[in-house]
């Protein structure tokens, strides 16, 4: 299968019709998602409805689009019309289908994308693992027995195993960075504000971000460009920065005005060597030897965890008192423990995040791109609970997190880059820049990728 | 006395010099401050310094500014160079004094006026009635057995008793109107955000607010022209609309464009007759016949109480943790309680908040200025801790922000005009109007003024 720009340029070129490329999508889903466990809905009708449109305006000599005929699922907490917005919980599953897509689904399909269903995620995007006890696991595509990470499972393994070239999640504290490592794709992490989650679900509001999943970063770029720009139905008052046209400028470029460096001290500790020794090959590729200290990361992620279970609690207090039942008992516990914490906690955790911030901001005035390891290890067993590292043994749910939610917590762009390993599974790098540099990441990631340090394995 | 509009004119005449006015300022705090206790600082040295100053720039033809030679005290959270910030703490008197003005001096002493002390409050400004167990209690000038209200009772009390024409206070749940309505002074809270706080101890950041205190319309709408502007040391990031001028046109204007209506329901209830009969004497003298309801307004002090006790006590944990002793009781223990508010209903308040700000916006559609009392007693005993009020027993302390809770919870603008009573204690009565639009508030006062309704009786 082919990244997304490229099926579109076939598509428009009439080499081969949207309502084909629908097809054959559909038909690796029906063929692989009982094992997969990536969609908790396919909408087959729709899509075919969709992909004649588009063929039919491709007749006409329309311009269907720059994603003219790409099929693209998205995680089941973005709204879709019709469907029922489940965000991985059963107690959604009383709630009435959406009216409205969400404005990113709306996005896509106007840059001529085919919508196929909506994918499996944690409950309430509270997870780093996809083990959904209402819906299932999914599973990671390198190896079933073994989890896709969280929360946008679906989303990273549906591109893992090539049943849509495109998806998109949403990252609180690592959401799509950690399934994109674990899955061995792209998954990128805009800054904070700049994409529109009007009709997504939010768990934690200060948080939330939503961003793509594809196997190259010229798809990145340009979903990243389809899905900028202001929206009145936006949540957030977040002031953005003009729309910039990423996708062909990316490509290929000499990046040698990027100051890059390589995020040493908490970043280097708590991690298995091949996570570790996953930046080192990307550093290499860029002839990177500068370290750069972001500092007092522990406590941001410790902050992190405040600030997210108690928003998170507050927004399903009332279901937890009359439904406690019917949470997955992974989210149910974290909840009502999130219920109890004081506001004093909270409230100093934001005050944190604003000193944070501003020394963060300060490591930024010497260098464009940090690279640091997605993940600490590579993709655990469905059902595993605790490794031994270092000596000691851990949790590993929460340890997935260890490096992406120090970052989410002041909205960095992030993008976690596949690094493909010989007789092992994929991990990710993370490509780290200051609010808005977006395009300094994708520029960096091109370059590794036509070096062919960074790539999809699709299986 | 003088106001200070007419101070100033004096001065800039040569009727009288700054050292002479400054000299009998200090003369009367001499004289009658060991009563009042309004003054914890009385800087004579630098006040008769800075005056010296102006006469020399005024003999020299230069243009002091519209406050020349007005003598003015500030809250003792306002930093004054040389002077340690007490914020009526006695764990404040262990920090090193102020090295720089707070921009709110700094402005008015650029304007000509001389700051002649620092002025008592409420610990932590955490309370409506200023009986600081440090510093000790302000005594009303109308009756030195009641209390100044609070927490800004010194900067009413100074100006009700003639101490100075001039003070600045700060306004979290109510310190600038509470205390301005007890001691029959006006008292102005602008917008949240559009003074500049730099220099300022906060309580409860996402609230505060600065304010004058004075004995006229005229020397309220001076002291805010002065006061406006942008502040790059200001810690909030509110945007502020352009400086507009005010103090000439809010004259004895022609108010007939103005919507003005009665706050009924919530404002109309658990206040005694009197407080409601001052509103209908305001509403009487401007014809006013229309009603207005502030919907949800209960909840809205609810929420605030939530908010300002988690915010005071995540700002005090640390001393509350190594120090409790050295607090003032009557703080202590709601800081205490504040510490342990979960942060489940500190976001719901704020939830409550955005909901409550968009309905309240609505009601302004409708309506320009509203009226409401400011209190809904006069000034009570020092030392009493509850009265009968409709046959129930209830706590004074908290009860005195009955009125101006719900409207500073949303930054709204209100201006507290005194009402006088033969042989009674002054009451107040809140003009509100929407963010931004304390011109129409200020003419609505102007018009009070020059009819006789409102005005300071100075002691």
């Amino acid at each position: 299968m082919n990244d997304a720009v490229s099926i579109a340029a076939a598509v428009r070129e009439g080499k081969v019709s949207t309502v084909e490329v629908t097809k054959s999508a559909l038909a690796r889903i029906a063929a692989r998602d009982n094992e997969l466990n990536c969609f908790t809905a396919v909408t087959a009708e729709a899509a075919l409805t969709d992909a004649a449109r588009i063929d039919r305006e491709i007749a006409q000599g329309n311009n269907p689009g720059v994603l003219a005929g790409v099929p693209f699922a998205v995680k089941n907490l973005f709204d879709v019309t019709g469907l029922i917005t489940l965000a991985g919980s059963k107690i959604n599953a009383d709630n009435p289908p959406a009216t409205q897509d969400a404005t990113a689904i709306a996005k896509l399909k106007q840059a001529g994308a085919v919508l196929v269903g909506a994918l499996n995620m944690d409950e309430f995007a509270y997870g780093f693992v996809t083990e959904n006890s209402h819906y299932g696991a999914t599973h990671n595509p390198h190896d079933l027995n073994r989890v896709a990470g969280g929360s946008s499972g679906g989303s990273a393994a549906a591109v893992a195993a090539g049943l849509v070239p495109l998806t998109l999640g949403s990252d609180t504290n690592g959401s799509i960075r950690v399934p994109a490592a674990l899955c061995g794709v792209f998954g990128f992490k805009p800054t904070y504000g700049r994409l529109s989650r009007a009709g997504v679900a939010l768990f934690s509001s200060s948080f939330d971000h939503i961003g793509p999943f594809a196997r190259s970063v010229q798809d990145i770029a340009t979903v990243f460009d389809v899905l900028q720009g202001e929206d009145d139905r936006d949540p957030i008052c977040t002031k953005r920065p003009p729309v910039e046209t990423l996708h062909v400028m990316s490509l290929h470029q000499d990046i040698s005005d990027i100051k890059i460096a390589i995020a040493d001290d908490y970043f280097t500790k708590g991690a298995e060597p091949e996570a570790l020794a996953a930046v080192q090959k990307v550093a290499d590729a860029l002839d990177v030897t500068e370290y750069v200290t972001i500092p007092e990361a522990h406590r941001a992620r410790a902050a992190a965890f405040v600030i997210t279970a108690s928003e998170g609690a507050n927004l399903h207090l009332d279901k937890l008192r009359v439904r406690p039942q019917d949470f997955d008992p992974a989210t149910r516990d974290r909840f009502l423990a999130g219920a109890l914490i004081p506001s004093s906690w909270y409230l100093q955790a934001q005050r944190f995040r604003k000193w944070y911030r501003d020394r963060v901001r300060e490591v930024f005035q010497n260098v464009d791109v940090i690279l640091a390891p997605t993940t600490p290890i590579s993709a655990p067993l469905i059902g595993q609970q605790t490794m031994i590292l270092d000596g000691e043994e851990i949790l590993v749910r929460p340890h997935l997190g260890l490096f992406t939610q120090p970052l989410s917590f002041i909205g960095l762009p992030v993008l976690s880059v596949p690094i493909q390993q010989q007789n092992a599974l994929p991990l990710g790098v993370q490509l780290i820049a200051a609010p808005y540099n977006e395009a300094l990441i994708l520029r960096v990631a091109s370059v590794l990728e036509a070096r062919g340090v960074v790539s999809v394995k699709v299986l």
